[in-house]
């Protein structure tokens, strides 16, 4: 049986209901079982072999379940695969439109500035490094990561993209 | 005397003259300096024992020279400290203006939606690892790096900053 | 039994109903409590050992409750923990998005005003005072206090945050 | 002869020229006296009988000189009184267009958050200790000072207005 | 008992049900009884002792009701103290939330429009009238007064503010 | 001899010139010849038979100058009818351009904010007067006064327009 | 009976049920019965004396029935009188606010194209040929015609209002 | 010589220098040569063969000038063809930047808010008489008229497109 | 029977439920349908004669069926004609209200990119190879096809439309 | 020489003066000198080896140069290599902020309204086609071309770009 509550001791992360018609019919069943369960993001993401943020995205409606993520969350989760599949899993994600930018929410706003405030710098560098093109947002990773020391607890958020170049015609 | 040039062999950058109103005076001068030695990000961030970001948001006027930024600018640039002295790099910089939002270019968009998107994910996932509150965008660092592998260049962009919970009051 | 009604003799705040689809699911509840049992927020906060502002961002779920608010809310509203505890009050608040901005409420407005007139000129006192840096927002408290004299009755906030200097990187 | 530099040792607030076509004509003068004399708010604001950030506004074009502050300022800048009135430090000023909002400025922006996040429990907490109205934004006062404890350096903020009561017609 | 429809001769105001979603849960109610019973603004003012506008805001939520005003309407509208009592009649209004700006309604948008095009020239003659400040909206009333002159008919708005010079600090 | 001041005792308005690329081309003039002879509007208004918005309309391009008024003006300011004609005083004003809207001057906001506030209110008592219509904006009149009594300065501002009532077609 | 379907062979125009909640709530009906009888607003239209527009306006709640409107709605719609007077359309109609702007619909779009691209051009024309002041849009008629020629179909939009010039106050 | 002023006695339009920078750099040559010469949109228009309208949309860059409209705009303004052709008159106008939208100005304003209250009801009655499609803005034409009655003075515009049937693919 | 899933072997499409609302009533009609025979656009497509776009659209509301589609959606969905007809499909899309501009679905704002990065020099192209006009967005048609070579996948889309020439008036 | 004037017989494109602000510092000479020399876009792309988009896209800044692109333009253009790699061809594009969105230019509007009307049905149909992803806007390409027949000329805009599917992570 699934690890129950998070690894920090922190409370695992349950659905805001004022956001819930912004999110595809799916996103309330999985939180309600997530929650029935006390289930972390983490212990779900082993169980689907896939990084913490890309299932939270699934729960909030923002990646696509593959088949083997379906079966998965059905064992972790304890839906029936024929439940999940009923719903808009087996569509096609509507990305972006959970959230209202510029973001209020404090914690995605410090995101939000850092690209405001750091965004030519990234430019600069990037075609210094790769020339001109950019870092692709899909064929994309990216982890966040805990890290300690004498000061206190350190967020590393990694961002993986492919490199591509503007194509010459 | 400084490298000329990347290490990438792409070009470097310099300044794009319509955004120049929104940048502190002393942005042209120290991107023409850049220009007439030929010198890269990377070669003035070695100068100056900093990360390339943080160079060139310095350039931007997005981050401020502390006196061995200076000494150490005036000796990789050529340009007097005095100069440099008499130039908004001694005041506190107004950042954040440089950058329309919604971003619209390219670059900067893919990392704008990438916050769009997986926003309400990042804050599930930070708040179980790490509680209430927030990644500081101030008590942070950021920096870019080039990975090759057999599908192509890659690029890494890294965010790192102090966890701030909440304060109970 | 607590104490009921305020101590200034104005009515207890209650909830506005037309704001309740950007609220949690638990503010209605906690709301219609503090109705019910005519509490001020001076007295559930005295309950809480907390701020008024606190529990007022509390209840509109701007804030998290901790186990001890908990048991606290539940004594002084009547509410059952278990109840309490079945709603988002576990989850983590989603800050932010109960007010539009800028803020037609004219008292709210007046906050904004203060920022919009005064902005720069805070940031150039407390870059002269502090260095490069900001005041947290998060590492923060904040009160209303009820001072009177010959000419009438005043309003004084308080905002106290951690300074926060900008890391060189 | 006044004070040189700021009391913390910061260096001090000058003008960044990107945003001189918001303000009115006699701020670059001012600033560029305060720059050449080397004086900090703090100075000024002694030397005029003000609050640092009262005169900080005034530098800014936020706020109105009166007779007393031209002649006091004109001994603290070295200016001649005449060219002071012959600015627009005679007129009215026109208030709130030097800040773009939501304000792009990390420090300012954090002020704006506390207005979006706890917008509603001020009012709340406001309504009852003072009944229906609002707290000035004119018939008002504010202040920023530096508090120091084991945790580091504090920062806060004191607003402090009149409060109006809605009139009844 | 009171006057039934207008003494203009034109029917009386009724809600329109497509902003009931931004309006407090009373209005709804207050507007019913004012249908069923055909009563005219004037007429309620009358009954309350207060103006018309007044009235009418009170009825769309943006104004507050005192206890004497609930014991007058309840007479005048048939329902009882306690069912008024019961709304958030007894909270405090959430104001400016009922009106999109700029508004869309041709009525209210020549109001705008007055604002928008003499906004510059009210300032400039209130300044030379009565100096640096602002009139209260707050310690404020406002009249609607119809004239009839050989042309036809007039609208006459009145609005009447406390002067407020801003503190110097 | 025109009257030197304004009969207040507070300075006359004169240009702030950071909205000069918002006015027409005589706006800097006009304002100039007034403050050189340091005329309110008051006087000027006097000089022209009109009325102090009105005029103070005409200096920021928002109304029309007839040719009496430009003869009125010559004498009053001191400028040649001549060089007053060649200016767009002879062409048709363009107006509203010189506020942003929502304004952000405190003064100008509280008129934003009464429209904001009471915008339902004034239609439902005006429709209940005059019927299904609007208040010209065209036809149309204001004026500023003064009032004191035992409680201070009162502004009362007076917006006098025609009934237009809907055609019916 | 009344004619059915339209003249043009056209199907008649219903309502699009994702705009009813910006609509009063006599449009659903009104809408049903045009649906229900197969009847086009140019039918209605000579039913009621008016103009297609203004019949279509109505539908959509944004112009006024009279008595006399009411009545021949109820002939040639099947509903009775009594069952339209309970409705709003006894009351006043909240104009605009059943379209977005600038509005996303094509065959709307173009309209607000021709404003965007010839507004200048129309007020500088109708300046000439009219003096200072607007084109009433409330004094005001308009109705759509369809011309043939052997390029095929045109349409043919006449707009007519009054001519209010500008009051000098 | 062509005929001086307007035929309604009324001044010629001249060029507002304040929207300049939103114009081709052929506008003010050209209302430099209309202003000189004292012509009218009328005289410019039977001079060119063409409408007022479409004459005033080409002298703010909103239209496209022929060969022949250079030959004739040349002689009815004393500009030599050369010099006209050297402008960008001889390129393509980058149509409807000139307006911000929603229009400030009053009397373009009327023409927005009849799109805006009109817009659902002008698609109906489109529908019906045309089927699914649009009323072109570029296979189009318009023009002003004025008409006098008892009432006074009437301004009709009449704009006529092209009906445009989507295509069914 | 008609195809069961799509060539390529992806999932079909089907309606993500948090857009509904912003649908034409027969949207989750359509697509209930759709996703019980598993059919794809394609399929669809091919029994109605037309474009996989243009059904798709058709599908979201953006354009509408004829009688025969009518007949022919009949067949392949086995919804009788009757149900299909009492839905708006026989009333007049409401265009362009689906999507939010600028799109947040990272593949439509894609397209949105293109527009914004080429939109200018499509117009050069454009009007060197037409002259002054636009494409028809109306007398137009689109497909998507799927290349696939060494480098992978590539998605072609055509989009055509009728030039029509500004009317010279 | 390369060939003179379009193959069209339309004139060709130059700049637009007022847009200048929004381009980098090499358009204004690069349009100069095809304005010189009367050389049409699709001149220069075959000097190039290039398509006409992209050239023009290259003129406006919204693409790089290559250096076998500053030879040929230099050869085409008659400007100097070393003249044309002073200016900021030799940087790196600040894409996207030419065009302002959503465009008011007609011919661009066409584009836009495209991706508004057709978005959700590009997206069903490409992901019934690709699977989940989107069409590179950087591994791209787009050609404009024109197709005549009986109904007069066509436009035929093709986009080409790589498929990328989401990273599974």
């Amino acid at each position: 049986m699934a690890q129950q509550g998070t690894s920090s001791g922190h409370p695992i992360a349950v659905l805001n209901n004022d956001i819930v018609h912004r999110l595809p019919a799916q996103s309330p069943m999985l939180f309600a079982a997530k929650k029935e369960k006390n289930l972390s993001f983490e212990t779900i993401a082993q169980a689907l072999g896939r990084e913490e943020v890309a299932v939270a995205a699934l729960f909030y409606g923002q990646a696509k379940a593959s088949p083997e993520d379906i079966a998965n969350l059905s064992k972790v989760l304890g839906i029936s695969e024929e439940e999940l599949n009923k719903t808009e899993m087996t569509g096609w994600p509507d990305r972006g439109r959970q959230m209202e930018m510029p973001p209020k929410e404090p914690l995605v706003y410090r995101l939000f500035e850092i690209v405001q405030n750091y965004g030519y710098a990234y430019k600069a560098v990037m075609n210094e490094k790769f020339g001109d093109g950019i870092m692709s947002a899909i064929t994309f990773s990216t982890k966040v990561e805990r890290e300690v020391d004498e000061k206190g607890e350190w967020c590393k958020i990694t961002l993986r993209g492919k490199w591509l170049p503007y194509s010459r015609f």
